[in-house]
């Protein structure tokens, strides 16, 4: 028996998750992706783009069995190494002992993931089918095969999961009343490389992510398991210094040279990729609703595309999916109570999210260089390693703590800043900071805020 | 001499009041409206669509002579007159003795300025033609004539006055790295109508805005100088009550029996105006940038569509026109200075004055049938009056104070939230609150926060 058809556009890796979840709830699937199925292809190959995945990522994936599969592939990085003006390195870990992020292949896990759904009976995939158009009122749509010949596929629901560029979500601004917002950041980014030493081994640290903080710009690298990093360069458009205004191969070698000279020797022709390559823009969608006559959904980047500084992108995509899962069983497969309950349960979490993700620009690039945060977060980890109850640090609750909701987190986390805010404006700060009055001080505050909760 | 050419898309009373500011600088101006002349075929008549305007408006309206003409065609409110449940009366003052804000006809004001800019030698009116398609590197634009032809118009720079749906905008969305929100409220809107008494006088309060607050609805009625008033309901689109909702007659007389009964002896068929008529969506519209290539800018709606619970829309978008007009003197016609400076001053107060709009739903239908709110309102007025260099309420910040800028009166209004919730925590305040304890408590706490700016 079939519990009905979804269609669902776009076989990136939170349109796979989400196949796979419909096919074993017992629908039927059709997959369609507008590019080549990159299994057959190797569009990745030579290609190493990374992205970072946490708890709430991987406790999406072990719902369907693949957690521990697509961690063999993975590189734990358990501190920011920060790399300062002069080559002076630093290490912040990122949570507790052992807490870690991960860096995985995005193609790899989206092969995984198409490997799974391919392999299930009610799942079929369609590669190079681009999506045209969708009737909104009967989850019909149509897709264009060959580049030319159009089809139409009905179904009774459908999904968008067609990312950040979403064709569904497009086509849905002609509904009435579709709220939307695009917003650009200052920034742009390019990718550099930084490859691996002849016998395959990293030329940094491996289990890190490195970042080179310089306050209005920064340069990040993730380790890949070939022994390569890819690195991102941060820099605004405009204004000084920024892609607009680095022009001159001169101004270009002495913007490198004098503010990431330790990676001078590691980076592969930083300069020459600088000047030939076009900065790639960085921008935050959001919208409501994110379903439509209870006919059809968005999910993942379609629904709430993010900046990538919390790394939290593909864990809040897989986030929706597990949220679905959870929205079928409890109102058993019926879609009239599933869509609105889904959208109203994860739209203060994308919100939440992508608020988060903007901020964490400044955190990354200018505090993480600076004295006074890397203070603070030594006051706040030893608190919360003895009054975890009371205490756990903004970064862990997004990234290690998938039982506290984004938007909860956003919540504490302000609150949080103020309490933290007082405990910084005490005297002598720098020799005190592990003394007891710090900690008594800080209890009390915490207990006024977070006590009764 | 001229100093350029501009073509203003656009001949609403922004666009027409920014033709005649460029136009007295010495621009030679192109006003390009899509409609017909009201002015010629009176589709202004029989509608009396009403706005308020306050201090800011006026203030824009007196650098171009014509403040005392309009204002003699406006009517001023002096007080909200509070419907309550059982047709209750009570006024709350909008600021101090002689304050007013200003119920003026729309299609008047209009009138009176392309009056005016018909009158100005550089100034040529164009009706019924409407914008196609802009070059945002030129200025050049191609309108519509006859709703065929098209010409193409050259200019030197061009501005998209033409409001909230702005072609001109519109057409910016293609534009790399262009900001845009669209943000649909929840609620909607029908106008109603009251006629006038026999002898053309006014059959409730002339000199006050009405309104009938009931938390997640409201109605308002404006006086006309024919002696009608304009209400307009405002009402979810969906839930209980709403538009969605309320389908059967019954229905629909239950609710406005129960809810508006001092007002169905007064109102013009409401029941079939709420049957027969389709609610209008209430939305807000943020972009950035306001300008392209220092060639093109927004202005008025097109670049801050707000909702109208504040009265201020066409406040704002007059004052945008003040703040060019200033610039254009500081930055001596410089226009590659004066589009980045016009966009940096006035984009915080757009978001600020947008903000203050969304949040004075509540406000009005809400808090003002609410005694605590009332209680609020008359401790602040009576601590303004004595510390007016402590405390000026917001309300009287953003209508009364034309000095202190949105961005500004929004800061400060959040500050003062802040201090008075403080204050109504005080015990038996419904006895107190004009007690000098009281008084002597918002002393200091304003003090505080205020005292040494």
């Amino acid at each position: 028996m079939t519990r009905g058809r979804f269609t669902v556009a776009g076989g990136g890796p939170v349109g796979a998750l989400l196949a796979i979840l419909l096919g074993r709830h017992g629908y039927e699937v059709g997959l369609y992706e507008g590019r080549p199925d990159s299994r057959a292809t190797s569009i990745y190959e030579g290609k190493s783009i990374n992205i970072a995945l946490s708890h709430r990522g991987w406790q999406a994936l072990e719902q369907i069995g693949i957690g521990s599969d697509a961690k063999a592939d993975a590189i734990p990085m358990f501190h920011r190494a920060i790399h300062g003006l002069h080559g002076e390195l630093s290490a912040l870990p990122y949570g507790k002992e052992g807490d870690a992020i991960w860096s995985v292949s995005r193609g790899g896990i989206n092969e995984q993931l198409l490997d799974i759904a391919d392999a299930e009976p009610r799942i079929e995939l369609h590669f190079e089918q681009r999506l045209v158009d969708v009737d909104f009122k009967t989850a019909a749509a149509v897709f264009q095969v060959d580049g030319e010949r159009e089809i139409t596929v009905d179904a009774d629901y459908l999904f968008g999961a067609d990312g950040a560029h979403s064709k569904v979500r497009r086509l849905a601004h002609e509904l009435p009343r579709f709220s939307y917002s695009q917003e650009y950041m200052p920034q742009g980014y390019i990718e550099l490389n930084i490859p691996a030493n002849s016998d395959g081994s990293h030329k940094l640290e491996e289990n890190a992510l490195h970042i080179w903080p310089r306050k209005d710009f920064m340069l990040i690298a993730l380790p890949n398991p070939d022994g390569t990093f890819t690195c991102t360069l941060f820099l605004n458009f405009s204004g000084d210094p920024s892609f607009g205004a680095l022009r001159e191969r001169s101004a270009v070698e002495a913007f490198f040279d004098s503010n990431f000279a330790d990676a001078m020797e590691y980076l592969e022709d930083p300069i020459d990729a600088f000047i030939e390559k076009t900065p790639s823009p960085l921008f935050l969608v959001q919208v409501f609703p994110w379903s439509f006559n209870r006919k059809v959904g968005l999910i993942g980047d379609a629904a709430h595309a993010i900046v990538p500084f919390y790394g939290q992108g593909m864990n809040c995509g897989f986030e929706d999916c597990a949220e679905l899962n959870r929205l079928i069983e409890s109102h058993d497969h019926d879609w009239d109570l599933i869509f609105p309950a889904y959208e109203n349960a994860r739209k203060p979490n994308g919100d939440a999210i992508a608020e988060l993700s903007k901020r964490n620009f400044v955190e990354m690039s200018d505090l993480s260089g600076d004295r006074r945060f890397q203070l603070r977060k030594m006051i706040e980890a030893k608190f919360s390693t003895r009054f975890p109850e009371l205490w756990t640090p903004l970064y862990s609750m997004v990234t290690f703590s998938p039982d506290v909701p984004y938007s909860e987190a956003l919540r504490i986390g302000d609150e949080q800043n103020r309490v933290m805010e007082k405990v910084m404006a005490l005297p002598n700060l720098e020799e005190d900071w592990d003394k007891q009055h710090v900690m008594d001080q800080l209890f009390s505050l915490a207990s006024d805020a977070f006590g009764d909760q």
